[in-house]
């Protein structure tokens, strides 16, 4: 999508064939910066500390990490060695997990002298597949735009709620959630997104706002605790969030406070879409509570990046000195609050039954 | 409560009978500052920029008000004005419409001449009031408690969650939601409470976290979109919220955000009990839906107050340059989500019926 009028995708290879570029996400909302991975140590310090979030970007930089590890050392040793290192970064996200044996699948029976630029080709094709794939997402979440677009009153914009950044921040190109939001508003339906802030890391705040903002997209920052409060009131037509990890049974992993819309949504009677690919769903889980989930640092909670007037930025405390905070990552919503998956197939019931019906494949590999 | 050993109220007068002293709250969890309001519109504007909050306190700090009023010109008309002036810094504060009130009736048959030393002892009953009243609050919520206590294995703590200031620093001494849990603490009774941080204005981490810390009962600091999932993992035995306004059939009027937590802890079968004084009950109102709902600025979702690790306290930004919020400053939780009341009176259903029967005068009012 555009930044400053200018198309980005949110990681790419150099022309050299040794450096890949990311977006520093940690830096947004108050700076743009591109930075370069040389390793695989950068890579995976890259998914570990944020500068790459979200589930299809943290598995392409991963993907992309391998193949990075594979200029220094393309031995077995070395191939198992960057997946296991990768893979450890992130315990939550499947899709890093999917990535990573994609890679190991089709670089271990190469000869090693073959691995380096056959992983960044594949690499290459993991970038474009999940482009292809969000682009599917927007257009069949589209639809469901369409049809709410056409009960409205001329002039009435679609109130979509989104939490977290499950954007083309998270992804490659057009993301996840925010796909049917671009392409509704490319399309000249009348949208405006409520953005969740998400605490505590503030990725609607920082990243969701910032690339709506950048694309023209109508929106408004809310704190978390106001969906709820603009749900009762009408003021939201649909919610689209996405995932790191759909089990098969549909229950969905996703950022902390997720659950907490979609009780709301069902309170309220609004429809609550889940937007993922394929490479998120863990068909080996029924349950969603045995779903680890990470336990961050609570200095997340107790400590923000902010700007002052003068444009610097600087990390600041809001709790008192000594407080002690505790930092759950994600929650589990349970399928029976999911009206539906919009995946890169069509849409379906949060279920295994639905899933099914849109990849019957795994029903004969079961 | 006790602050550094020494135990405070939230509002005193001085003895020069001319000044009236508060707590600073904008300035926690930083720093702990008095300050002195010596006229109506100092006092109006401690409670239009929250630098008192919390409906008792509000109420309290009101009716010192009209007792400074009091003292520049007592006539009819100036009584009059200081009612009307101070009733519409905060539209959603029933609290303070009854404090003026009660003020307004206790003054108006008196001579011009004795109404100022009359104010400023009324406004003293009241605050003497509102602490006999959050005590019995904290006695009738302490059973709840000492039961979930009684089921609990030796050493286990009982663990209570909270949104937002519902505390002594919000009312004149022990607070509402948290007078049963003083009383608990002091009681010996292992008690650990989460801490909801509150967002836009982080009540939670800026108050609550410092009053609970400052008494030493033990507390985690959580965001609000953490309280369902640790609700899902059994880690919440109890939610204990204040409020702003309860209607007559029960619907609870507090902080943005209670209304999920609220949906939560009935999704997950745990307790969820509003604390309030028989002040904050609008016998008026039947529907909580109609309740008027305070659209605060935008600003405050977008800037934020904390301390640079050299101690400085700034405002910072969190959002880009440019973006717009919305900041509605309430919700309703609808009475069916809710377990019960606990009043001065004791504890009672979330409902006109249950309300009745604590408040039997009612009836017979009708």
């Amino acid at each position: 999508m555009k930044i400053g009028g200018h198309a980005y995708r949110t990681i790419w290879p150099e022309d050299d064939g040794a450096r890949v570029a990311i977006i520093d996400q940690t830096k947004l909302p108050h700076r743009f910066e591109v930075v370069h991975l040389t390793t695989v140590d950068e890579a995976a310090r890259a998914i570990l500390t944020m500068q790459v979030r979200g589930a299809p970007l943290i598995g392409v930089t991963a993907a992309y990490g391998v193949a990075l590890a594979m200029r220094v050392d393309a031995s077995d040793e070395a191939l198992a060695a960057a997946v296991a290192f990768l893979a450890k970064q992130r315990p939550t996200a499947v899709n890093l997990r999917w990535a990573l044996e994609e890679m190991r699948r089709h670089l271990a029976p190469l000869e090693p002298g073959k691995r380096a630029d056959a992983a960044f080709a594949h690499a290459g094709l993991l970038a474009d597949q999940d482009v292809a794939m969000c682009k599917a997402i927007g257009e069949h979440g589209l639809q469901i735009i369409h049809e709410i677009a056409a009960r409205k009153k001329p002039g009435e914009a679609v109130n979509v709620l989104t939490h977290c950044n499950a954007g083309w921040l998270a992804c490659v190109d057009w993301g996840t959630a925010t796909s049917p939001m671009y392409q509704a508003h490319d399309a000249g339906i009348a949208l405006h997104v409520w953005v969740d802030e998400t605490r505590p890391r503030n990725q609607g705040a920082a990243l969701t706002a910032f690339e709506l903002g950048s694309h023209g997209v109508p929106h408004t920052l809310i704190v978390d605790n106001a969906g709820g409060h603009l749900m009762q009131r009408g003021a939201v037509d649909l919610v689209i969030v996405g995932t790191d990890r759909v089990t098969a049974s549909g229950d969905v992993a996703n950022k902390i406070g997720t659950y907490l819309k979609a009780l709301a949504a069902k309170d309220t009677g609004v429809p609550f879409y889940v937007a993922l690919p394929q490479s998120t769903i863990d068909w080996t889980l029924e349950d969603g509570f045995v779903i680890p989930i990470e336990e961050r640092s609570g200095d997340e909670v107790l400590r923000l990046s902010g700007r002052t007037a003068d444009g610097a930025v600087h990390l600041f405390d809001i709790a008192p000195e000594g407080c002690v905070a505790a930092n759950p990552a994600f929650d589990v919503t349970p399928a029976r609050l999911v009206t539906g998956f919009i995946t890169e197939r069509g849409i379906c019931a949060a279920s295994r039954a639905g899933l099914l019906a849109l990849y019957p494949e795994r029903d004969a590999a079961a």
